[in-house]
């Protein structure tokens, strides 16, 4: 029996994967005695892709290190070699791990800038070891399954393969990114180690090395058709798409017909809006109407919306380097920053405020809350951010205002509303038992279709989107403005 | 004693980190008795980031996983469950491992589009399982080598401090972009975990969470002065850069010189270009000529380049997102092809060539090496692709012939040549022993400086840089026009 690769899905259990600036300062706030409890937010500024929304994703996994990571004792022995820390604070590092809360969105939300998404209540050495690992997994998980939700909507929901492996940034960015595909729509992936530990569909037939071992296209079509009838998707364009690859394709797909089976083709290069149209006339003519048309090759969400309105008769869609990497834009702008700190005199939480010369980077004090405000028939009309303790309730009218510019107001009575933030993690432990990965993403996945779809499709648009409402509350916006008063000099 | 977290370092022991199809094709071939000796060939057509050069990374992560990696029992498992694979080939998937040779370039190389970087002779089946894994590897740590040597040529070989972390794509996206930046010519990382699996320099200091956990900036600047004396970089611009920030830092680090050290500022906002050159007034001005300046924020090597050519008073940048993920350009276009075929009949191994409707995209056909010749000043002047077997001596003239357009050629005598592919596997097993990652990340950043210098700057210019030369043998390009006649139909 040999083991099980169980390395493999282990996120880093090193509490050394942090920005060693935390661990200076930790050691800083250790020695002032200045370990207080505080709340730290992570929020992002800007859509991604210049979108209208984003899909959140990373804390399931980021859950999982956060309960399982500490400092080995050679992690220890390494901080000691760098000479700068006392014995009394790696004493203290040996026996750390995270003993806080952590409050946050669901794994496949919508989720739009400024909002709170992960809200971590912790001492302060905690809250600042653990930065760079909320970062990194949120940041990370959500750029991809955005990227994906947007690929999914431009192909009308359609089928879309994620074929990223190959040009993904390392293996474990290769595991993620199968990850977070699946939470944005992908209906499978090419990634067979995914596949296994996440129980995500693998997918994928042949590539043009299967075609070249053979002496001709037909005779490597026939072969394929032979060993998997059921699941055979021819790719024809090895030599020439139109003078061969269909010819064969058609010849080979004949007699699996005949067998009871079906068949598909795939175009990995070329005019794919003009191939796939005359792709699709041969296969009509040759009596094949149900024989089916895949793409790839360096697909967007902005190419597949093209094909899509000339209505390209194809049925999937394999999409690699652009939607695991973020394409053009590769990471996701979430930051993770102060909210409030407690008050030895008052022994209370108070609101803590971050200012920037750039206004809108000035940050929204307090512990907050997202609220969700939708209209009769279900649809989101506006996020509110809400003070901790505040509720915001259906059916009555309110007035909300505008994050940076406080003139601009309105006033809403929704139908329904929702708490976008809830708690995951008390005193370090998970809150409720860890699902199984599979069914994780199964949630989070259904959570996608089911946010998206009460999503205005003004806001879904690839290209220039309507910006979504998020607003604060009045009591909000007047602690804000107390403290940008209390800042003018 | 608490374990040491040995999975972190462990790429991915899985070899169901593959595309399914290699595995649906691996099977067809098994079924076929089609599992001959073959040479692929890992190569790039395209210099990422518009630039003149890129660098080779990721070989020796590569080599670790090639030469242990298996199915595991429940890999195996997983597979019987896709209801598609039979039991013989299971079997053999069951006592799978890596028997072939490889090939390669050297981790820290300069290469360019068209050469082999790595060379794949196994039979069929393995020389398919391992592409995902060649490619992962491959791809992207010289995406981020490349933008790193970039980054630090803009700088004028300054001094590159990797903040990466919290950006990257995936912890394990983190690990890898760390080392493959400092092959690439970062000084250090922050990131901890990598400084103590690869032996690379950690550094940091302070973030605006520690200036604001204090009742004010200049308390907050001391209480760091009086614990890290030889390692202070005060972070000015929390609150105003010019009114605060430089001031604090002047009177905190006036106590600090008072004690015989030094101290530096960073900036973390704002016009880097300007502010910078008042803060080296202010300290000028204050009697400290020798304390520096480092600055971050959103760099790119465009941003670098211009910073330096104004002069900007500026010792060591911090870069992170851009330089981690490639920033707008997050892959690497590393492709895997078939370049020879064992003949049943001749015995042989025979070339191989794959045609496109895009004649760029023809591969070259054979088993290839690549030559380097150098001028009589030490300098490189063009690679040569040549058949495995050619030799290319120095002091000797010859004609050599561009990949594509064989009327572009010319005659050139080299002072020294240097063969760049060396066999690394032999068998499946390391050939050399496995050096320490400290040791195998400082030769590889010592070839990047050594190879770089041999470059005319024409070729590392970050705008518009020339295109470095690569040709090939006359007998290569013999063999790649008699596929070419061949192929006319």
């Amino acid at each position: 029996m040999k083991p099980t690769h169980t390395e493999e899905r282990a996120p880093s259990k090193s509490a050394l994967f942090t920005d060693f600036y935390e661990l200076t300062m930790a050691q800083g706030y250790w020695l002032q005695n200045m370990n207080q409890q505080v709340v730290f937010d992570m929020f992002f500024r800007r859509q991604p892709f210049n979108g209208g929304f984003s899909i959140f994703a990373g804390i399931e996994t980021l859950i999982d290190s956060l309960t399982e990571f500490s400092f080995s004792d050679d992690d220890i022995e390494y901080l000691s070699q760098q000479g700068i820390f006392e014995k009394g604070f790696l004493d203290y590092l040996r026996d750390f791990h995270f003993s806080g809360d952590l409050y946050s969105f669901e794994e496949g939300s919508v989720i739009f800038p400024q909002e709170p998404l992960v809200r971590i209540h912790a001492n302060l050495i905690e809250a600042q070891i653990i930065e760079g690992l909320v970062l990194n997994h949120c940041n990370f998980q959500s750029l991809i399954a955005t990227k994906t939700a947007r690929v999914w909507l431009a192909s009308k929901q359609g089928n879309i393969m994620e074929f990223g492996l190959r040009r993904a940034q390392g293996p474990d960015g290769a595991m993620s990114a199968t990850r977070a595909s699946y939470i944005g729509g992908a209906a499978g992936t090419s990634n067979t180690l995914a596949g296994k530990l996440y129980g995500i569909p693998v997918m994928g037939t042949m590539a043009h090395s299967w075609i070249m071992s053979f002496p001709s296209e037909l005779e490597a079509f026939e072969a394929y058709a032979k060993i998997y009838p059921d699941k055979t998707v021819f790719l024809i364009d090895t030599y020439d798409t139109l003078k061969s690859g269909i010819k064969n394709a058609i010849k080979a797909g004949a007699k699996l017909v005949e067998q009871g089976y079906n068949f598909g083709v795939r175009l990995d290069s070329g005019d794919i809006s003009y191939l796939t149209q005359e792709v699709r006339k041969e296969l009509d003519n040759a009596g094949f109407p149900q024989a089916f048309i895949s793409v790839s090759n360096e697909l967007t969400e902005e190419i597949i919306e093209t094909l899509v309105q000339q209505n390209a008769p194809i049925a999937s869609w394999g999409v690699g380097t652009h939607m695991v990497t973020g394409g053009d834009e590769s990471s996701f702008t979430g930051v993770y920053k102060l909210a409030a700190r407690h008050d030895q005199k008052t022994d209370e939480m108070i609101p803590a405020m971050k200012f920037s010369d750039n206004p809108a980077k000035n940050t929204n004090p307090g512990i907050k809350n997202v609220w969700r405000l939708y209209d009769e028939n279900g649809m989101a009309r506006a996020d509110i951010l809400a003070l901790e303790g505040e509720t915001v309730e259906s059916g009555k009218e309110y007035r909300y205002y505008h994050p940076m510019v406080d003139y601009r107001q309105f006033s809403f009575t929704a139908a329904s509303v929702k708490p976008m933030l809830t708690k995951k993690i008390a005193d370090g432990k998970r809150i409720k038992e860890r699902l199984p990965d599979a069914e994780q993403l199964q949630l989070a996945r259904k959570r996608m279709r089911q946010e998206t779809a009460t999503l205005d499709p003004s806001y879904k648009r690839i290209l220039n989107p309507h910006i979504y409402k998020v607003s604060m509350t009045e009591k909000l916006k007047d602690l804000k403005l107390s403290f940008i008063k209390a800042n003018i000099k």
